[in-house]
């Protein structure tokens, strides 16, 4: 059954794979439009990145919004250190000609899950949670009729990547994450702890380079570019494939395997702001609030998003 | 010269003795809207008790907006123990037959400050800040086109009510008031320090109660209502007058005096939480962001409430 | 009936003179000893200035201990911009000649509580609480011997002094005054409440020179010093006497009015950290843990002061 | 060459082995004292259990002591569902006969720090850090002096047990914690992300029992008991034995792996309260203070254990 969402982003390569991979998918997932946030670099960037992918994939036709340009509560901090300066980094491509829909992206959001029938729609976040809680904030009534949040953000086991404690998306907007993270929406949850496993090592970059397409290029060169700062701090061959699991979960949800636990987020302190702190144990009596993934079949996540992207 | 305003509130008798005094001059003030919040009472309530006292004052064709519903990140808190049930309890008045605004509260706002020249429209909180760090956050290019802000909110020397080290407007969004005194938009502040000046003593209510209009006579019966709480704790010959200081300060800025200092809020320590941490000896370095004021002339105050409350 | 005291000091000219107060008073007071600590200035000058002080008044006999040189777990932050280098600026005092003892301060406040009985002494802390709190913690046997613990520090409604959140003493050593607050023993507690009522004005200040004693000299000399600092800051005519409230009220407690209530710490937040929390309106249902005072009958406390310096 | 140790414990089963390995292996280790603390269980408890492993390893002249019996700042948490409810449930063994020091556990570690040439003695706590900070406070001149501080406690790949962010020993004294981690000394920590690799399966526990001696039943009776706990909360083939790392590294360092790393204690947070924040990946400014184990040779381990062991 098609499964009808709304990808919220930050673009970032890994975002734009995840993208394509969604747009690749009609069969399991219908993409109603795609709304930008402040996140791996600043809304101007994020909105138009997010148009440059559309048009790669061949879908003038889909929707991009701008959102929020910042955090709820703290300032941006943004990611060009590993994402380049335009977020885009790797190759370079065409400007976008398609146009930036007029209504803010939270509007957008708020109409869509007003005018579909409860529980059919699902919001896919890619970045900083800052679009999601603001809709949750000023049109509470559409909490109730999200079919379930699908979000790459967090980590347990692998702790942080932006700071020692935090990971990106989590640490930008905690306050945002908080809201989400508290809605009673049910959430599936991609941290550092999956996202970590499917590294883009040589064979499986050279196996989607190898398809010859346009799409394909540019998705070889956007990994080829950002994998070498995470391949130099981690030391692996290769770098972790964030935010494609987010749709390679709605498309092949067998890959993944999880833990329905609780998850609450830290605001309050300077030294873990932004941890997800999941209770991966059941040490607590805190209620269950998210599927934590933790663990994946990267041959099976990488066979198929290498299959999709052949697709366009 | 007349002031263009948006009056942001929840009330709350103190808030509708403020809307009554800003409709009641229209030499000084032009109210181009109502924007209600989730404070005292809950939203529903708050919305309702705009347009109630809008008619009470002959204003049906006054615009009011329905805003948030609950804070940025924690649940709501509420004071019925000091407004009672309605918000309004002391007196029954009519429900309203004039219509609620279909477009929300924070929508109003930005609408409203891009379509006038900028800095021509001044924001006058009455409760908490939810609905203007909303508009802050989703429009941020809104922010330079603020010409002031004018609020009712915190404490220095009187600390706090709702908890001993917080006011109740900035207590129950705290971190939507951090945006807001982080904003950069000119403050102008009447915290508790003032307001607690300006108590309604029985000559004062009976004066008032004298003027012999429907108005006048819900104006003393609600502060009847409300300063009981209020003279139990104190043991003051009357219950502070928080709200109005606000139109009273747009009328009568000579009434009042402050100093321009740092104010920064306490937003992460659940035993300060909510404080407005006011420099007032200039102790630190922090730049100067409000015009925090300190005392009042109280009779001058109660002269010029009445004096309006007269034409109503 | 005389009450045995260890005063827990770091002088500080206003230490010194509690000092001075406490020791002209055998009617009401013993002193067992004076324990110095780190705080005002660094530990080699605060037991220094202890015995300075001890000499002064002609008491080469009384014991001086040297404990803690740092807060439990911040570093230390002294105040030589009001109390100048030395601790005891405004006038030059022979160095001391009577030894300093062997034992620490921490030891000698265990040994004295444990070797008296129970509930015969009392603690007098005029400095921040580390010493204090280290014996609580190595020694805890000794907490239900103590008969009180009358201390300078905090504030409510004068908020604070080194931040505009926290009191000097209070704010040093944080985690120690949480120690001791929730000690459940006894408290008397001098805030800025009560201190910045007993200002060194020119007649009180000029009525303690006239009594023509060394003693009487170098007191008028030390608040000549220290209060520019505070009028300069405050505008008032003269400054506050802080520590010697504590001998005042153990001499006079009819002096003083206040309120037994709650009072907390505050630890976490780096915005409001060393804050006293004080319930003063009975908002909360926690523990009534301290007799804070509010006001004093300064006139009697001067003449308090003048006359007991007057025996020295 | 013989290293001079003072073992900090709070025995605890995994506690008491440690202990026996360190008296087993006289080469490498000259045991000075040892010093119980509150942790596992409460001091009355954790001082008799170091007497009872004192006797079972034949070494009635080895000298206890009795430090702090709760946390600096917060009350005491303990862990009886993990070791029982004498903190050495698995065997019943006599009541010791041996007497414990008059001393106070601080006032020995400091005397003998004193009375040693500097940087000649470690310490070695394998519990709460309490008794260590409360020496440091009391006595900061034998920071200085301390060779090495080499500790089990904390985590990062693996989070925590005792929530989902701590681990207990830096759990229950966060503020000690902190202390110690800044206090400059050279710090080598055995953090779960080792002891949880060092489990005691069945051949290994089997190897240990099947010595034949008091001590070898003893450990394995204790094992027995206390893996029960861990085994079902992860699933594990045996439980991690946590303390025995510390006197392992002294003997065989190079059966560890680790980074010289900075590492920071949570002490604000409520909900992430004790975290040790490693900086693993080398992400932040902050100085380099521990070297902080991650990798263990968990078959030498056991090895080195067994032979030492054997020798009891």
């Amino acid at each position: 059954m098609t499964r009808k969402i709304i990808i919220d982003t930050d673009p970032g390569q890994d975002d734009a794979v995840a993208i394509l991979l969604a747009l690749a998918s009609p069969e399991e997932i219908e993409v109603l439009g795609l709304t930008a946030v402040a996140g791996n670099v600043p809304l101007a960037l994020t909105q138009k990145n997010a148009r440059i992918v559309c048009e790669l994939a061949g879908r003038r036709d889909m929707r991009v919004f701008a959102g929020c340009d910042r955090p709820l509560v703290q300032p941006l901090v943004t990611a060009e250190h590993v994402h380049g300066k335009t977020g885009l980094d790797g190759i370079v491509l065409p400007e976008p000609t398609m146009p930036l829909q007029d209504a803010h992206a939270v509007d957008f959001i708020v109409d869509t899950l007003r005018s579909h029938p409860s529980e059919t729609v699902t919001l896919c976040p890619l970045g900083p949670l800052t679009n999601i809680a603001t809709a949750f904030r000023t049109a509470p009534d559409i909490i109730g009729r999200v079919q379930e949040i699908v979000l790459m953000g967090g980590a347990y086991f692998e702790v942080g990547n932006i700071t020692p404690a935090a990971e990106f998306n989590i640490y930008v907007d905690p306050e945002a994450a908080d809201i989400v993270f508290r809605s009673g929406v049910p959430l599936t949850v991609m941290p550092l702890d999956v996202t970590h496993k499917v590294l883009t090592t040589r064979p499986r970059i050279e196996a989607i380079r190898g398809l010859g397409s346009a799409v394909a290029h540019a998705v070889a060169e956007w990994t080829d570019f950002f994998e070498r700062f995470d391949m130099e701090k981690y030391g692996h061959d290769g770098a972790p494939l964030h935010d494609p699991c987010v749709p390679a979960w709605l498309i092949r949800p067998d890959l993944f395997t999880g833990r329905r636990i609780n998850v609450e987020i830290e605001t309050t302190s300077p030294l873990t702001r932004g941890m997800t702190v999941a209770d991966w144990w059941g040490i607590t009596d805190r209620p269950r609030n998210a599927l934590f993934m933790g663990d994946v079949d990267a041959g099976g996540f990488y066979e198929l998003l290498t299959g999709r992207l052949a697709r366009l």
